[in-house]
Order: C-alpha cells, then sequence, then structure tokens
C-alpha cells in the first residue's frame, strides 16, 4: 500500500444521490478507491464521507483533481479537503516539562507509525532541550508570562510559518494558547486528563484522588479558544483503586495520555477526522 | 427511522468502479441512501459493502428490486443478500440448564433494543420451561442422547420450519450440533468462553483459574460443523485476578457471555454481519 | 465456604501494631481467617481493614463478639461494623419508568449472585407493577410531586422500617431523594451515568451526542445529600462512535448501569465497602 | 514514601493465627506496616502474603531480620523472601530487533516508574547497539545459532554474574531460552502476543488477521522451561476490527507488549508478586 493516493474529506447537505456523484467522479476519471466510508447526521441534515483512491491510473493530473471537484462540490455547497499520501506533513510538538508524550511521538515517527517530519519542538521551559538534540530536532525555549505572551505567540507564529509546519501537536505545553492564535493557525491537537466526573481547575489529579474516582481517562481533541472545550478526537480510561495513590493516578494518567495523543495524531495524519460542529466523524 | 428501508449485503471480487455502480442503482430509482459502508479485503481481493436505503420514494416495488439489482451482481460475479426492515426475523433460543443468556435476550426483544419474535425455546433439559412458560414462549424438551441425536435433529429441523425460523441462537446450549445440521440451518450464532491461552475440553473455567489468567473472555461467532471455529462476529473479556475463585470466573464470565452474545444477535439481525472466508465484516 | 462467618470493617487512626492487634483478636479465640486486607490511607493518618472469619469454631458466641472486640475498638478510637454472613440483609428496590435495572438485580439475586431478600420495589409510576406481581413482590405506587415530597417519604420510610429493609437500591428512580431522607436512611445506593467531559442537567445523553464524546460511563454510589456526590463504588465506560445516535447511547448506557449498580450492590451486600470521607475502600 | 522499607513475601500451609504470628513479629520489633495483603488458596490449602514496613525504628538491624524471621518460618514450612526497598536491582534486557519494548523500558526507568539499574542490553542481532550507546548502556551481540546455543548461553550466563544482574527482562528476544538456562537463573519476565482462540506456531498475526479475531492480547510472564507457560504476571488486550490490516494487529499488538511488560517489570520490582503452583499472585 505504498503507492501514493488521494484523499478527500467531504461534508454537505444531505441530498439524494451524494454517495453515487462523488463515486463517479472517481470512476469517471479511471480511479480506484481503495478506502471509502460516510456518515449521515440526521440531525444536523449533514453528508459527511471520505473517500481514498490510487494515484496510478487516475486520468485527472493532481493540480487538476482539485478545480474539476470543486465543480461538483460547489452547486451542493460542500466543504472538502483534498491530501496526496506523498506529501509529508510537518509537526512542531510543543511541549513543557513532562517528556512522556514527546518521546512516545518521537518513537512513533521513527517506527514509521506514521509519515511525518517532527522538525520542531517548543517549549516555556528549558528542560527538554536535551532530548530535542538527542533526536536531531530544533528546539525553541520561548518562555510565557502574563506580560509577553502576544509577542511571544508572534515568535511562536514565525517560527511555524519558517519551518512550515502543518499541525501543531500540544503534548502537555501546559499553556493556555490565545484564541487569536488558535484563530490564525487552527490546526491543533490537544490532550488533556478527563475524569467522571469532571474536576474545574488546578491539581485535577489530587482532586480526583479525594473524591475516589475508579477510573481515570484522557482525552485529545482539537484546540478552540475555549481550550478544553474543542472536537475530541479520541479518549480512553485506565481503572484506578483505593490503593492508587495521587503520583500512581498521575503515572497512569501519562500512559493513557502518550496513547490518546498518538491514536489522535495518527488518525489526524491520515487525514480520517472530519469536524464539523464542535464533532468529528472518524472513519477509521 | 421508524420508515421502513431495504438493505444490501454485497461481496464481489474487488474492481474499479463499484462504489458507483452500486450507488448508481439505489440513486436512479430515486432511493435515499441513509447508511453505506464498504471494505475491501486486498489479501483476499474483495470487495464487502453494505448499502441501505429508504424504500418510501423509492421507484421500484419490493419485488422487483431483487431481480433488478442482480441484472447487475451477476456480471460482477457478486453474491448479495436484500434484507427490509419491516420483515421480522423469527428467533428460536436453544439452551440447557443456566438461563443468564435467555433471559437477556428475552429482556432485550421486550425492550425492543432488535426486532425479532421469539416463538420457540428448544431445551435438551426440562429446567427452564417455566421461563418459556412466563414469558409465554412455546418451550420443546427434546433431550439428546449418543443414540438419539439423528432423530432429535430431525425433529428439531422439523420445528424450525414449523415455527419459520430464520435464526438459530444457541444461549448456552451445551451440545454440539452436528455438521449435517449445519448445513440444513446454518443461520446459527453461538457464544462460548474464550480465555488467553485458550483451553481445550472440560471444565476450561476451572483450567484457566489453575492457570492463573488474568483475563478471561467470550466470543460470539456463527456455528459451523467445526462448532467452536466459526466466523467470529463479537468477542469481549473483562478482568479477573487471584482473588477471584472458580465460581467467580464462571460468574463474570456469565456477564460477558450475555452481552457479548446480545451484541452478536443484534447485529445480526440488523444486517450489519457480512461472512467471507470465515471472517465477518462488522458494518457498525 | 457455605459455613458462615463474620466480618469486620474497621477504621482507626493509624498507629503501630493494628494488624497484630485485630489478628490476634481472632486468633486467640479460635477463629480461623479466611480473608483479611486492609490499607493505610497516609494523607487522611487512617486504617481501614476488613477482616473475615469462620464461625465455627470461634469461642465468642455471636453476642458477645461486639462487645468483646469493642473492648479493643475504644482505646483506638476505632469505628467499626460488625456483619454475619447468614443474617440475609432485605433489599427495597426504587424504580421509575425504565425496568433495566430492575430486572438484572432481581435475576442476579435469583440466581443467587448475592444473598439476599427483594420484598420491596416502590416506585413514583404505575408502569412496573406487572414485572414486581410477576415474580411476586410487593409493589407500591408513589407518586412525588412538588407538594407531597415531605409526607410521601414520610411513607416510604415507613414501609422500610415495616418491611425491615437494610438497603435501598435507586434502580433508576429519576427522583432526588431529600437531605432529611438520607440522614434517616442513609444506606442507599444510587446509579447514574457519567461523561468525559460531565454534563450537568437535564437530558445528558443528548449533550454527550451533541458533543461527540467517544466514552460514556456509569457511576454507582451511595446516596449523600447532594445526590451524585457520595463515596463512589464502582464505575465503567464503554466506547461510542460518530456511527452512535442518541438513542444508541442511551442503550448502551443501560448496559453499562445495570452491570455497574449490580457490582456496586453485591461488593455492598458482602461488606467489602468501607467509606470515610466521602471516598470509599473497596476491599475485593 | 521515600523512606527504606522492608517487604516479606511469604507462602505456607494455611493454618489459624498466621497473620497475627507474623503481624507479631513486625510490631514486637517495633515496625510500623505501611502494607500489608493475604491471599488463601483454599484449593491449594495455601495462605500467601506480602507485608512492607518501615525500616526506621525497627528494633532488628538488617542482617538479622532474615534469622530472626526464619525462626518463625520454619516450623511452619513457610517459603519467605526478604526484600529491601533501597536494594536497587539491576535489570539486563535481551532484544532481538524489534526497539518499542526496550525504549519503553528505558524511558520508564528514567521517569523512575519504577527503581532499577539498567547496565546491560543482550542481542542476538547488531540493530540496537546505537540505542544502547544512545542511553550510555553496555551491548553485547550474542548471535545464537542452532550450533553455538549452549556455548553462547553459557558466554549471557557469565555476563548476568559479571553484571550482577538480579532480573532479565525478554524484551520481545525472539528466541527461545534453553531449560537449562532457566534452571540456573530463573528470574526472567517474558513477554508475548496472546489471541482468543490462541495461535500456535510462527505468524500468529497473520493467523489471527485470518480467523478474523475482534480482540488481541499480549501477556507477560515468568519464563519456564516451558517458555510461553510460565506464571503469568499480568495481562491485557485491545479491540480490532475488519478494517484493521496484518501490519495494524502488529502495530497496535506493540503498544500492548510495552505497557503489559513495564507493568508486570514494575509489580515484581516492587515485590508484589508471589509465584505458586504455576500461578501468581500479585499484591496490587
Amino acid at each position: 500500500m505504498t503507492q501514493p493516493t488521494a484523499t478527500l474529506l467531504i461534508s454537505c447537505p444531505d441530498e439524494r444521490g451524494l454517495v453515487a456523484k462523488f463515486a463517479n467522479f472517481i470512476y469517471a476519471n479511471g480511479g480506484n478507491i481503495i478506502h471509502a466510508d460516510q456518515h449521515t447526521d440526521f440531525s444536523a441534515g449533514l453528508f459527511l464521507t471520505r473517500i481514498e483512491w490510487q494515484l496510478e491510473g487516475f486520468n485527472l493530473p493532481r493540480e487538476l483533481i482539485g478545480p474539476a471537484f470543486n465543480a461538483i462540490a460547489q452547486p451542493l455547497n460542500a466543504k472538502w479537503q483534498l491530501h496526496f499520501s506523498d506529501t509529508i506533513p510537518r509537526i512542531a510538538i510543543w511541549v513543557s516539562r513532562q517528556d512522556h508524550c514527546l518521546f512516545d511521538l518521537i518513537w512513533r515517527q521513527r517506527a514509521k507509525e506514521f509519515a511525518a517530519e517532527i522538525p520542531l519542538i517548543i517549549s516555556n521551559h528549558p528542560h527538554l532541550k536535551e532530548v530535542a538534540e538527542q533526536f536531531g530536532i530544533d528546539f525553541y525555549h520561548i518562555p510565557i508570562t502574563k506580560d509577553n505572551k502576544a509577542e511571544q505567540e508572534a515568535q511562536q507564529l514565525e517560527l511555524l510559518q519558517k519551518y512550515k509546519i502543518d499541525l501543531v501537536v500540544l503534548a502537555k505545553y501546559m499553556q493556555i494558547v490565545s484564541a487569536d492564535f488558535v484563530a490564525r493557525f487552527p490546526q491543533i491537537i490537544n490532550i488533556h486528563h478527563s475524569f467522571l466526573p469532571a474536576f474545574i481547575g488546578a491539581n485535577p489529579y489530587h482532586r480526583a484522588f479525594e473524591r475516589g474516582v475508579k477510573i481515570i481517562g484522557a482525552t485529545a481533541h482539537y484546540a478552540t479558544p475555549d481550550l478544553d472545550a474543542g472536537p475530541i478526537i479520541e479518549q480512553d480510561v485506565v481503572r484506578v483503586s483505593h490503593r492508587n495513590q495521587v503520583e500512581d493516578l498521575i503515572r497512569k494518567g501519562k500512559d493513557l495520555e502518550r496513547v490518546v495523543l498518538a491514536r489522535a495524531v495518527r488518525l489526524h495524519l491520515q487525514n480520517r477526522v472530519l469536524v464539523y460542529s464542535n464533532r468529528t466523524v472518524v472513519f477509521e
């Protein structure tokens, strides 16, 4: 499956014949569909689909696929994205002091669990500079204070442009990214702990321990101006017991965080996540 | 979503344009697709799909849908099934002495978790006659011995015909159904315990206990002449510990068995399971 | 293991020698311990333990065990409960219109998964009267309005006394029990849905669907005046996807609720749950 | 909790008063128990316990604890081990070509998830030499063939002695260790894949894919001469679907393997695992 493919992610108002129309576009141009999945959200009246096909033998040259498809999409009021599997996305990983998610993402990228380059690490702390050097990744220490946030975000944005970054992964960045920043660079995936019930505010693991929860969780989602309320990509949980101290909860939480974040990043990079109305469809 | 729908389950050798061809068949006849999912098994060279659409507004009358689709399917060497959501399937539940799966299936049917009738219970023991009566279901006690198996299976087959049964659910029937029987009535779902590692033979829970397993499981599958080796529909597991005695393993196993069996029956009744090469595609 | 046993649940300020003191009490009186487990909560400075031993061969007659143990417990400022396994607890199940937890508890009690009698069902709706009759359980329809709550709770309390109830199980009762009631009858287990993040207020399943959560959960806990904030006994979760409609979430939630509630009830009835500081230790 | 502690792991024929006897030994010498857990296997007639207490304030000097306890243990026919938390165990990790478990164990050791030194990596392949160097760990390439196994095992054994190794972790070593080797160095933890049903022999992931399993698992266990049949320490599973190719199963399997192996190693290093009759008690 190493031949290059193209993937369309489409959402449009539901009507009859959409599957046929989109499939015909591929078929009429000689394309071989290798993955197609669709979902209709009846309450929203939306049709959402993912179509992946082999570029070999496809009659349209790459640069014409978008314009040609647009002629079909526009009358349907469809929103769409087109991706090519051999265009390797570039990731910036933002960290704070914890290294578990960073190490995990780097290991998976080297193990080819997903196709991406990781040329840039940004941190508000200097602690993980050595890890970056160990793996030959550029590291920028950009400390954030109440007073310098706007300037620092301007510098961060500049770096994202300079390094041609497609996706920012907040791998335990522990800082709120401003609404303005998210508006300018919306491709951001964040990971955070989740509890039943939820604990708002500081020291959630301590409060979960005090409450005696029997399960802790982690949620990976796209960042939105309301940081922890963006569209959810992936979640998972692990059991805990009264024998687990706060440190055990934190340790188990780390294991969850890195697995859940890695799954979300991989799904995103394979163009399997379609966002609408603050929700996601994940075409697994 | 209580309007009647039609569902096609199709498997055919993979080639270009299949999605378009099948979608066009529905679209050209004015059908509104409400669920479509497909899967390509590249190692088997097979395309597998499930399409469900609303009958209201569809231009073909019911009795012509099959013949019309066959004209498309035949040149593609496609195997297909057609189901109508308002044709309520009839289930026979076969039990032995344990009632947990039986109770669960009856409760779910009454709670309308799936659309089916349950007119018939068959058992090789008399123990659950009262349960059958309590819920107004006909009960036949057909004891099986080494000597009478062939005759008894003939009687069972007769009952399935008399009651117009579409699906047999072996809800802890604890008897091997003969290859001959399966050949004559292949629509059978079975539930059995599963362990890591597997324990062949008698008293598997005792042997799992002795081996100190930390996880026990249950598997629901279609029956084949090799009883426990048929296509798997659903599996699940639960953790156990050294504190769990054999009886605890059995108790936890029961909880698993009823949930796993119920999920498999529901998926089958919604025509979401497609079997090929002793495997299943489950279009969830 | 059908011989009668005694169980002590003890919590006291941590100090040296507690394990030895409690074990010696049993040993010196000729008792055979069959289960002992302890836990120290260092942040609270509390020692918590469960000891179960066979009554056969124990030198103290039943009525003297409590007083004798109290002589040891008092100098340690220990709180303790003593239970005998052949004293069968009596449960009242309170329901509203949904029957899934009710059916499940009754089935498990008949299957002897826990030792208890269920002589009483109370509901604010008449719908499940037939189920009660089917199983020969007394049913009281006590409708609650804003105006009659105090009187109705008085009647409920009277019934609990008349039927000598030890434990109330709110099996989807869907009504808030007053703080006053909980103060008078504190042995109440409740089940409710749980989400990551949490959704406060009406229609939580609809809001979880809108939020696109990938996991839903259920929590069983003791009731406190702040109804959904009592000590958690058991929790569990199940995965959901974008394919799941609100009804699917509700259906999957029901399966969770009945399993989680049944586990909690069983743990409580086996005297395995010790409450302190709004948390539980579960001696599994 | 960074004060040094002592831990006793004891198994002995069950009789009355064992909890009291063992607790008294600690108490009478002024010890403060911080964790005690016990389990009785009634079918085996065995009492198994773990007791951990603070060394500070304990009246016996370290070198006398063993002899003093032995005087109690011998009349009871008890087997016992004594561990001190500030004696840091030394681990040798044996690998083949795959690095996922190796990386994970090193990361966790650096993150202080368990207290151990990792001075030695042994491999039958040269591929992971660089990883070893990156983390400053000695690496020995000891290729194994049918003909040289005995000599190579002699060299491996010599290295274990030279490096004063306490525990060998087979982190996807992919070679069978001889019965003779296990007899000489029995402290070995292995990880391997697990399936429901089990697949014996080569290419298990391919065969699990062909069988269409819905769940895959991993098992960590102590090595025994019958390599994959030793006492199980930990197991876990993950769901797979028809959408998952063989490579996906392998990828998901890797995630499981590293988590399950890490948990088992951690439990062992904390002296929480007691082996008897080819089973384990895990005092979590």
